[in-house]
């Protein structure tokens, strides 16, 4: 098997750190028992592992194809496509209302990352779909719920985002796709929209794309944007795909990764104009968006620790079986399996504690956002909700960036094995590339993190996350006092000093953001990863504890948790001084600042 | 142009920093003037900029083909080849007496650099030939020298080097290939040789392959290896080539890049044995190997440093560029290049710090080249090359390693446009990932930056860079009373700082490598990554004092230098106190080695 889904560490992630057992008590969520839980786990590990694991490589050597504006998905894919639709997974978290199972993000937080190990490329797609289902169930019509709910939350027809367009990317301003109304109440919509997303292919009858586009006496910039429902074809009254919109994908792109997910150029309207159905009201496209956009981050958060999670299992595997020089202790005569080298041992280890510390610090997020929805005391859901907020660009951020780091060792490891095609290590590092650009760059994130999620509320969530870190703080404290083992010291001193760090990071964005906008923003990526590191690493304090006290139940898989978390403590942790002093030397408009555009 | 030579900085290390004056005044080197360094660069950089640069993309596109056999290399690379040998480049540095220019390391390390940023497929073909003309210089017959030196040494012919077999990759005791001593006083050679850069291709009538192989009665491991010269067509007395002889490339690998540069699978033997000669003596190859790699690690450590080099100038043209929103200090009321964004210019400011920083190590370490071969005084010759000894591990690691980190933020500064193959920016990202492996993995240049050249002189050379940074220390500190510029502050603070974690993992390697081998070779990486940027470091800070000194010549570019150095002491240095405590951590087995090999 090419991927396992780790059920143990996502089960102990689940109970011990992200409190499922308080989610299950939340209204409609009786069903999520523990056992339930392990069983639609092992369910869906089968299906990953089976049937879409084995297509990741296919996908990679026969990327989709396109010929003549039609797109033709990987070998292999489309009745893959079938099985996902036919197991329901599409409406795991979805209202049952439409014909979803209405489970909590937090249960469908690990549904959604083996199947992004299993297939990153296949699994965009579904993702796309989350999103056309989200803005449909924020802003969409009665009529229009009725309509394409239950065809996108069965997984039938599937979903796309259509946001960029060649001068805009970041920058939704300069956005020019132009929706004219027309007289039978829809809109006539054209323009050129690229990056889409699985934005044509064979896997679905039909595909619900939703446009950004500006109306004739919008105002200028980001206020005067507005948002269509474009099927590709629009839906007889039967409900079944009818005529055929004009909207042509005229190109797909040649990509570094995720060469099976066909990232289209759409061509909207150049035959008199493709229909479209405004979606809620007009202006206020982008404010649904973002709604959205929180989902899309924290999915490609996902994606981030999916695609970590399986470069470690393939680097783990190779050094386990390519036996090669003997032990620099002297251990044994002849060469020994490479995982037995200390240098090896530490870049699994640091493949392994990134990707569990932030698949930790994600299903804690999740976590908050059921008890944002669903907890019965308004002020609590308030605060939950704010929480997941913060939370979001700093999971979607640092668990991409950290990526990058993980597929690159995982490379390494394999040596100049890594290097060749056929080996598969290369795949997982050219597939993570675009993780910290998609959905919003790691600097868009960071920009995200200071002004909405720290400086607005003065600092109030970050600093209740401060003193949630200083709870566990003293638990390690008093448990150092009493235990021998030298990793709740070592927690103790490095976490400590990094959220020191993380402190100094938030006061500074404080007092500067305003008087000093270009040196706060200057460290705006080194916070976000200070937060990133500091936050994932309360959850490895977290972790070490339960796991200490729980050893004796499971000493393999406990004591394997507790030596994680004294790597991290001790191997990552440290790395918070240097982003705490690349924050505050951005004062004064030096280093980073001083060359002016011509020097560069 | 898609690479402009950065003559301007290359002048400047070599006459600022690594002491070209010096050098010059070395017996053969008169020649070697400001002016004639000058005009050889500006020479180099019409031909890399006009041929090999527009030739690193077609190269990419259309990778080496092998047919029956044959390899024909990427369109347009044959008669660029040809250009190169009329041009004199591989001679470079080689000896008049066999038809070279016998110029200093100093000179030839920009020149390799700019060969490598043009195109680093075509420019792994003569560098391959440096190592076997190093094999032949070294340990060759007199014989074997005048035959095949001056047809390497015109570039005429190409040279290979065949170490790894699929079982012995960095463990070079496992190899295999078999030698016989035949009654022609030649040898039959026998075996399976991989990963053999240029081991067949259309680009010169002959190719020389360097053969590592054991004889019948050979020790085992590694002092039982021999080295072995096999031409793939045995010249005539004419010294045309003439027989084929018994070596089948049976294919090429399919790469994740540098996908211009074939690298063959070559079987020796299968009809007979393959004809070679002894270099040198019986059972000494490893030993001629480990000499000639000094000088193939420093090579591969300048193809780190080009390549980002290349990354950063396609940054920086396409931040300059892009348009995209507006900056966040409300300077613009519309969107600017994003060149402008503060996250943007850290990006590009890391990208060139850590770029000029690893020049001009690189380049000082040739200097210590140049001495060790030419000072009058022999106790200064053994000091000189003891100091370029212990720099080539690092510049080989860390130049490498940053490589991955700049064309990964070449990548990112792109955005979305970064992950479309079309744009350039991935290619360099799939190039550089085999740098940090290929010539010994970084852990291989740690191991030898530990025992080699830190454990075996009880630490000598590595305290002698400690007291030599002390002496910049003290400059800095002595104009930072005077200067109100707070870069000389923040560079004697940070330097200082990271200058104690370096000796105290010196300290920490010289109490551990014998008694807690684990713990001192588990922070070999961390400890190689710490001197890399310690020493790159005191580096930018010698390139502070002068540029403050000169500033009023040329306010632009010292002002740069000045900046990117205060960027330097305030994003770079503060990285090493995180590896000083990874490499502490690791004794006692903690962290790292705590997880035995089942529970990864």
């Amino acid at each position: 098997m090419s991927y396992t889904t780790p059920i143990r560490d996502m089960m102990f992630v689940m109970t011990e750190l992200a409190g499922l057992d308080t989610v299950a008590d939340l209204a409609g969520y009786a069903d999520v028992t523990r056992e339930t839980t392990q069983a639609i786990l092992e369910e869906g590990a089968k299906f990953c592992g089976e049937v879409l694991a084995p297509l990741n490589v296919t996908g990679d050597r026969n990327p989709s194809q396109w010929h003549d504006g039609e797109v033709n998905a990987s070998p292999g894919f489309k009745e893959a496509f079938a099985q996902f639709v036919e197991g329901g997974w599409q409406g795991l978290m979805h209202p049952a209302e439409y014909g979803g199972q209405d489970l909590p993000k937090l249960l469908a937080a690990p549904c959604l990352e083996m199947l992004k190990s299993a297939n990153l490329s296949f699994a965009t797609c579904p993702s796309l779909t989350d999103g056309a289902i989200e803005a449909l169930l924020l802003a969409g019509s009665a009529a229009q719920r009725a309509q394409y709910l239950p065809k996108l939350i069965s997984g039938e027809w599937t979903g796309t985002m259509n946001l960029t367009e060649p001068q805009a990317g970041s920058d939704l301003a300069m956005l020019r796709a132009r929706a004219e109304p027309a007289e039978d109440g829809a809109y006539r919509i054209f323009g050129t929209k690229i990056f889409i997303t699985w934005g044509e292919h064979d896997m679905a009858p039909n595909i619900v794309h939703l446009v950004l586009a500006r109306t004739p006496d919008a105002p200028a910039g980001v206020k005067g944007i507005s948002l269509f429902l474009v099927p590709k074809f629009l839906p007889n009254a039967d409900g079944s795909p009818g005529a055929r919109n004009d909207v042509q994908c005229v190109s797909i792109e040649h990509k570094l990764g995720l060469k099976a997910s066909p990232t289209a150029v759409l061509q909207f309207g150049d035959a008199g104009g493709a229909t479209g159905f405004l979606i809620g009201e007009e202006n206020r496209g982008l404010e649904y968006m973002f709604v959205m956009m929180n989902a899309a981050r924290f999915a490609v958060g996902m994606q981030g620790i999916a695609i970590a999670e399986r470069a470690y299992q393939k680097a783990a595997a190779y050094a386990r079986e390519r036996v090669q020089s003997r032990p620099v202790d002297g251990s044994s005569d002849g060469p020994v399996p490479i995982i037995r080298h200390p240098d090896v041992k530490r870049m699994l280890a640091t493949m392994r504690a990134l990707t569990e510390s932030a698949r930790a610090l994600a299903y804690v997020a999740a976590s908050h956002f059921d008890l944002a929805r669903r907890h019965p005391d308004e002020s609590l859901r308030a605060r939950h909700g704010a929480i997941y907020d913060y939370l979001v660009p700093i999971v979607k951020g640092w668990s991409t960036e950290l990526s990058l780091e993980v597929t690159s060792l995982g490379v390494q490891v394999h040596g100049g094995m890594g290097f060749i095609e056929e080996t598969g290590a290369a795949q997982y590092y050219r597939d993570a590339r675009i993780l910290p650009i998609y959905e919003g760059t790691t600097a868009i994130q960071a920009n995200d993190l200071i002004g909405r999620k720290t400086v607005r509320d003065g600092g109030a969530v970050a600093r209740q996350m401060l003193a949630r870190i200083d709870d566990t703080l003293a638990e390690l404290k008093a448990r150092a006092a009493a235990d021998s083992n030298p990793a709740f010291t070592a927690m103790h001193r490095h976490l400590l000093a990094g959220r020191m760090a993380m402190e100094n990071a938030i006061d500074f964005m404080l007092r500067h953001v305003k008087s000093d906008p270009n040196a706060a923003f200057a460290g705006g990526v080194p916070y976000l990863k200070l937060s990133g590191i500091v936050l994932c690493g309360w959850q490895m304090a977290r972790a070490l504890l339960t796991s200490a006290t729980r050893e004796a139940e499971d000493p393999s898989f406990y004591g394997a948790k507790i030596a994680t978390a004294h790597f991290y403590a001790t191997h990552i942790l440290p790395q918070t001084s240097a982003f705490e002093a690349s924050i505050v030397s951005a004062r004064g408009n030096e280093g980073v600042l001083a060359l002016d555009d011509a020097q560069f």
